[in-house]
């Protein structure tokens, strides 16, 4: 037996951190494994980079619709001062601070890579030596994902940036191609374009943010287009090809593009590589099997957890969060012997993770969804029907920007008269989709949101539109 | 007999406004009576051309806070390009496009001034002769609220500005004194200030908006005195002074202020001047009183509705068009012989004015309330639980701005584990309040409430902080 904890936690990003808190919250002892920054990759590689990229562009083309402001604005963002407060945001790629709120949490920490060397075992490599610890209740796999490279002829062979060089790098490339046209790369290129380079986006679906509903796509597409990016849809990678540090060239099916810096962002894969899973039946390729506790399936005694990213049910730091706070709290409760409620919306079930997860695109336009799109709901069996509103036309809406342009767009279920699913596009519309994540988790009748009256004048006035367009 | 309508709605305000579309909406005739301009105060003397007057440098503001875009702003706000936006706005005081959309929607528009002369009959009198008006249903008074000058010893003969001239001014006055530090006043002086007037504000409470929680007013207090604002709270105005055109002179229990402009902001009245409803028994210097579906007291037989301010409910446009929506469908219902449902959150009961109306008050740092503050919910005898955090700690407000300041109060109702009042103060927290509205009106428990989870990193993620707090 070497050390023993009641919870080992693989992984420190912000989902291991709060599996371990609300470990150690209930009375039980935990520590975290992180081979690399205490912290994970939303901190310094994902979500806080890269949103500081994009702050600054987006404040000054809001200040810039407004007669009366517009003329104070007299110059562009400065990349230089952008990356500097980048860099302060991602803490230099230092994790003290992490390190200090763990001790102050009472979570040891111990650096390395983990490997589960049999039941409630994990081994520990690290620069300080092997650590064998034991997990009298749970291991909880928190390693995330890693980018995925599509198998393309030479892309690997060109040194492509990821979103991880796009969110650490010390100075803005005159030009960039962007692969992929989700969620990163059309904030990335929103960030690179605004800060000076001539961005391509190249995406193989026939819009940009294919997994929306189609609007979204198209809102951020006539604005990347305003804003001078070259953005290509419909359009498949055939062959890279790069000579040494020169740039890189991209051949499509729409013709050849060349750039100083290609980045990546086509996808992402589970981090498992070196886990030891193999020997409790887990293939390293897929994404960790779990239930709404993120138990694992399958391994004997239910010891095993997988939490965040790492089990593939979202790639969002806040849904990643939330799972470990339930699923902390059902190891803490089996751990005293409590039962586990695995209903739906009871304290253990990850439920808003198939029913009302929210997602903010942090474009200008933004692109905040919660929920199910209209395709979504009606592959999951339900009568919907969608209602529409254009943004622009609430009084809110006018006064903050002229020409606002945004829509709004709710997924009603006839039936239980609910709404299952919001999408809107506008600027700052990131902060007006928790109202929607309320009235979904909440299961508010729309004759009980009549009564919600939005504050006049604001942008949410769009509420009371939507619900007078369905009918009410 | 005269004119024969449904319903005769006095007052062509956005209450009214809302009163005779819900009635025309459910197969009623109705037509409005107005004495000044279709549209109301909100449209050209309140919420929209004052919520110009602050946009501009609001957006200001937000992008001097961020390294990176501060550089780029190089001045101040443009006072004349944002007085051209506000004329805009306010359609350069012609209703020309309201009396169209009334057209549009089926709706009589009779100009002039209403008297109710006898249950049902209201006589109009204006520029093109009498009309006799009879209201086979109902009659609803909407006609709002004036200013009301206290009784300050010269008051009223130094011809003080009210709200109506400091949003339409065409000019900024060199130098302003604010009485009054509730909503307009605060907002008025925010945007007066930012627009190159020194100005000074006066209020007789111990802090600035004071009907709020004390946070809100000492964050606007101190963000004011940062601008340059002299705030003098505590401070009672004895008498005023003014020679013919010249600057004014206030005499204060805190010394003498002069300054170019006087504006009362001190509060408002019903406008019920000449309505004749001192025939049934209705003071003209008291709100009108009301139960939840607008209807009168104590008039016979209940034709007489009074909707919107001059109930004194809530001096809100979003609340008064709340009342009318579902006042004119309560008007609908009972012409149609079908029962009105008077319980609570029923689509006749303007439920919301009670227990979740919403305020923003527009200055920067906004503030957003919802629902009841600790004070009103222990008078109403709940017992309750104060909930706060710092919005600043939350990654998307540091994101938002560098120094952010901010603060968030939930009201929980410890009995049935549900909100009931919410403060929050910070940028833009405008957008943010209604996510607390629809949690209030849903009483949507917390427990569920953990389970709406917030995009990362937005400033909704106060949600999560709260309900931490709170314990769960």
């Amino acid at each position: 037996m070497g050390d023993a904890y009641d919870v080992v936690v693989i992984g420190a990003g912000s989902t291991g951190e709060n599996v371990a808190d609300r470990a150690v919250r209930g009375g039980l002892t935990a520590v975290m494994v992180e081979a690399e920054l205490i912290g994970g990759d939303c901190s310094y590689w994902a979500c806080m980079p890269s949103k500081v990229l994009l702050r600054g562009p987006e404040a000054l083309a809001a200040a810039r619709a407004i007669p009366g402001a517009a003329g104070a604005v007299t110059g562009g963002v400065d990349a230089a001062a952008t990356l500097r407060r980048r860099d302060a945001f991602a803490a230099h790629w230092s994790d003290t601070g992490q390190v200090e709120w763990a001790r102050s949490r009472g979570i040891d920490v111990v650096r390395g890579r983990g490997r589960v060397t049999g039941p409630r075992r994990v081994l520990v490599t690290g620069a300080e030596g092997d650590r064998d610890l034991t997990a009298r209740h749970a291991v909880a796999v928190c390693t995330g994902s890693v980018p995925a490279l599509p198998p393309i002829d030479g892309l690997a062979d060109a040194r492509p940036w990821t979103t991880r060089e796009a969110t650490s790098a010390q100075e803005i490339p005159a030009s960039m191609i962007v692969l992929g046209g989700g969620a990163a790369g059309c904030e990335l290129a929103t960030a690179y374009a605004a800060l000076g380079a001539h961005v391509s986006i190249v995406e193989a679906a026939d819009r940009l943010l294919p997994n929306m509903e189609a609007f979204a796509g198209e809102l951020v597409e006539a604005a990347l287009r305003d804003r001078g990016v070259d953005v290509r849809t419909g359009t498949r990678v055939t062959a890279v090809g790069r000579d040494g540090d020169g740039p890189t060239t991209v051949f499509t099916t729409g013709g050849d593009l060349g750039a100083q810096v290609l980045l990546v962002s086509t996808g992402r894969r589970p981090r498992l590589d070196g886990l030891g899973l193999d020997a409790f039946g887990l293939s390293e390729a897929a994404w960790l099997p779990v239930d709404d506790t993120c138990r694992v399936a399958g391994v004997d005694d239910g010891w095993l957890y997988a939490v965040g990213d790492v089990n593939g049910r979202h790639l969002f730091t806040h849904q990643g969060k939330y799972q470990a706070r339930l699923c902390g709290d059902a190891i803490v409760a089996a751990a005293h012997g409590q039962p586990i409620d695995t209903t739906d919306w009871s304290a253990h079930a990850a439920t808003a993770d198939r029913l009302a997860a929210p997602a903010v695109v942090f474009t200008d336009p933004q692109v905040a969804t919660v929920g199910r799109t209209q395709a979504q709901a009606a592959a999951d069996g339900l009568d919907t029907r969608a209602v529409d509103y254009e943004i622009g036309s609430v009084a809110g809406a006018a006064l903050r920007a002229d020409g606002y342009t945004g829509h709004a767009r709710i997924i009603v279920d006839t039936a239980r008269r609910v709404i299952v699913g919001a999408t809107l596009v506008g600027p700052d519309v990131g902060e007006l989709i928790h109202s929607a994540t309320i009235a979904i988790v909440g299961e508010v009748p729309l004759e009980r949101l009549w009564h919600a009256v939005p504050a006049y004048p604001t942008v949410s006035e769009i509420w009371l539109r939507l619900l007078e367009a369905y009918g009410l």
